[in-house]
């Protein structure tokens, strides 16, 4: 595999747009004379540079100068990829960099697969797998949440956690060796208590971290909110009012039904995910019967639900309304705000007996549920509901500094742990012979392995998947 | 006006996206404290860091770690700005670049204004304003020629001609100041002959370079090429055909009527701005009369005009068509292609008939006018037409070294030095008063200054204006 990565490469580090500067990176065994082919130095080269130092110089093409540029000089393997490295600066211009890459290529250089300088920077051990895959969530984050979650990975505090359980994991296997070895001498009971107890703690650790996902994915991703009610009752108003200037990014999240509307919104630090879904109303209407279904499905699916209701309704609909979502909203797993729209239609006499009625019907559930009135279209109300959305949430920035698992590849590896550790755990209360034991202890140490990057089966192939989705020159 | 330019300025200086660094600029004379107040270095400080080192660094809000960086060190007056300038490379993230620039901010340093960094390296003298006005212009560079006029300019090659202009119009004051000096003694005519032939010569140069503008500007912003035919003629077609996979932006350009798309696309390193304009046919409708009178319009202001022709009508039609255009394009000024649409409908024998119409009729004109056949829904002759288009600009391209004017505040500077130097002429050749005459001169000389930034009446609104269009962290 080694041979792969001893050609230098070459890839854009910065986007192309309207800034001042653009950098083009060259990592590799000849990253120095290749970039000393195209980088005239005023005095001196780059190859016999020091590390860490800049140096101005010019690219020219068939004597015309290309631009004026600063090449800083990094050496393996002190540098981000652990090889030999060049920084070249340039202006800003998209025609510069694509004809500064095109030269660099001419010297000897190949342009870089999508992810490949992290990549780099993994296979020579400058970071785990985790912290590789950490550095494009770093780079993507958009929350304080987010960010942190991320940089904690990135500095490797969730790979010792992770690097504890390999530990506890690893010693389970040597007392099974152990066992294995003295099997003739029917030591087995005297190490099985301890292995037990092992095995427990290990379990809890590794659900733990599992259950995180569930937060983590969260932070990453966004907080899915549903918005629900019935046709009239103003959702895409409410949306773009929660939206509003705080719009983060407006976008059809791919993957999703196109014909709902999602919006991630960034307020007070936590990213939500708000999803604008298809009235609800009874019908018979085949097609219409479709998208109501598909409402409830989005609303089962939702970590927070607003219902909400148009309070100029008669007090029979505006119940009636609330039953219907009510009736499919999981109060032990949910959490559900009734929102009292179109306050500015009505008068204070209005609003008072909305709340009366809704109240009284809320009080008969177990569970808190909050009420608010407000306005979509005129936005009265609406800092109050950010305020408990934050408020709901605030576990999430609480403990952004805990670690938490946000890759679906790291909790599907840490679910097949936790249910080979619990094969584990059955087959020693049953006695089953260790040599078996030890393959599942195995299968969960591969698990845990696969997240770090360590003693990977099929490097090529998971190396692969990790890096695809990363950008040209990172 | 020095003061001003005391405090530390910060701003990113690469466009947020998808990359994988991003580069955050201070520069000022606390640049190296405030960047020390932020990033804390392994060991040492910046402050105390040689010129042209990186050094690593974390930078952390509240003991938690934002992101781990690298600093470059600059010291005035070896800087782009010519202050003490500090570079923080940092992973791509919006958020980490917002809190890092509002950390530099609570440290002391102010947010730039746009263009500031080279407003400032002007200010300090490491470039005059044509050079510093060169640096929009290399960045925004989409096509070879566009850069090489961009990186001549930004060079100093532009400045070099203004600066041997301006020595020829001091000599000429001081040869005025010589005759003032001995007016009484009657000396006038003999230095007046020397002063007529050094002013004809000033003048040629100055009408050289002005004139140069009609190129240059074809080389920054596109050479015009209007699409002009009648309604179903395939001018869609064709615009979509030329853009292709080469299309570089997709735009309505701000400023031209709405209702004429237009599109940049980078032919043979020359930038091509096609402009699609309504059909043409006899009508009585007001409304449409005023779309084909701005056709019309287009058509005049336009480097080359394409007369596309739908060959699958009748003759007469096709003649019709062609006589309607011919009659509104200038040959001495303008270039005529005449394009035969639709060839894949018609059979060898209708492309031979329609080229021996065309041609009869061509060849009564005086000028040379090219005729392609091409179907713009296949692409067949596109590849040609391409050809001839380049063939026709291919001046651009060859001179594209030599000096341009592309600026239009420079072309009228120029254009004023010219006039006021014409009137020099006059008065020397009716013997009025050198006191008189040297008026003319400053004036001529004072828009020579103007471009270069030298001696500037009012420094603060020029420089406001040249540079309130660029980016911020440029």
């Amino acid at each position: 595999m080694q041979n792969l990565y001893q050609d230098t490469i070459v890839a854009p580090a910065t986007t192309p747009g309207t800034g001042a500067i653009s950098i083009v990176r060259v990592s590799g065994s000849n990253a120095l004379s290749i970039a000393d082919a195209v980088v005239q130095l005023k005095s001196g080269s780059i190859s016999d540079s020091k590390p860490y130092t800049v140096h101005f110089g010019e690219v020219s093409i068939g004597g015309k100068l290309l631009d004026q540029v600063l090449a800083t000089v990094f050496r393996a393997p002190h540098s981000y990829t652990g090889e030999d490295m060049v920084e070249i600066s340039t202006h800003a211009s998209s025609y510069i960099v694509s004809e500064l890459v095109r030269l660099l290529i001419e010297a000897g250089a190949r342009f870089a697969e999508p992810g490949e300088f992290t990549r780099r920077a993994f296979l020579n051990g400058k970071m785990d797998l985790a912290q590789a895959e950490a550095v494009a969530d770093v780079i993507s984050s958009t929350t304080s949440a987010a960010h942190r979650v991320a940089m904690n990975q990135l500095k490797g505090g969730y790979s010792s956690q992770l690097d504890s359980l390999r530990t506890q994991l690893l010693e389970m296997a040597s007392l099974l060796e152990l066992e294995l070895d003295f099997s003739e001498e029917d030591v087995e009971f005297a190490d099985r208590g301890k292995l037990l107890a092992l095995l427990d703690d290990t379990i809890g650790h590794v659900d733990k971290l599992a259950a995180s996902f569930h937060q983590g994915n969260m932070i990453k991703n966004g907080v899915p909110v549903a918005i629900v009610g019935a046709a009239n009752a103003g959702k895409s108003t409410l949306l773009n009012a929660l939206a509003g200037e705080e719009r983060a990014i407006v976008t059809d999240i791919p993957g999703t039904t196109r014909d709902t509307v999602e919006e991630l919104v960034n307020i007070g630090g936590i990213l939500f995910r708000f999803i604008d879904t298809a009235g609800i109303r009874e019908s018979s209407d085949t097609v219409e019967k479709l998208g109501i279904e598909r409402t409830f499905r989005k609303l089962s699916e939702a970590e927070i639900v607003l219902a909400l209701l148009d309070s100029t309704l008669p007090e029979n609909d505006l119940l009636n309304n609330l039953d219907i979502i009510l009736d499919k909203v999981d109060l032990d797993t949910q959490k559900l705000l009734v929102l009292l729209n179109k306050t500015d239609v009505l008068g204070e006499y209005g609003v008072n007996k909305n709340v009366t009625i809704i109240n009284k019907k809320v009080l008969l559930l177990d569970n808190k549920v909050n009420i608010i009135n407000l306005s979509a279209k005129t936005g009265n109300g609406i800092e109050e509901l950010k305020e408990l959305l934050t408020q709901e949430e605030k576990v999430l920035i609480a403990n952004a500094d805990s670690t938490f698992v946000t890759n679906i590849r790291h909790f599907e590896a840490l679910s097949q742990a936790s249910a080979a550790l619990k094969k584990c755990r059955t087959s020693l209360s049953l006695s089953i012979p260790s040599d078996l034991v030890a393959e599942d202890l195995r299968q969960a140490l591969s698990g845990i392995n696969n997240i770090l990057g360590k003693d990977l089966l099929d490097p090529e192939e998971i190396l692969h998947n990790i890096f695809k989705n990363h950008c040209i020159g990172k």
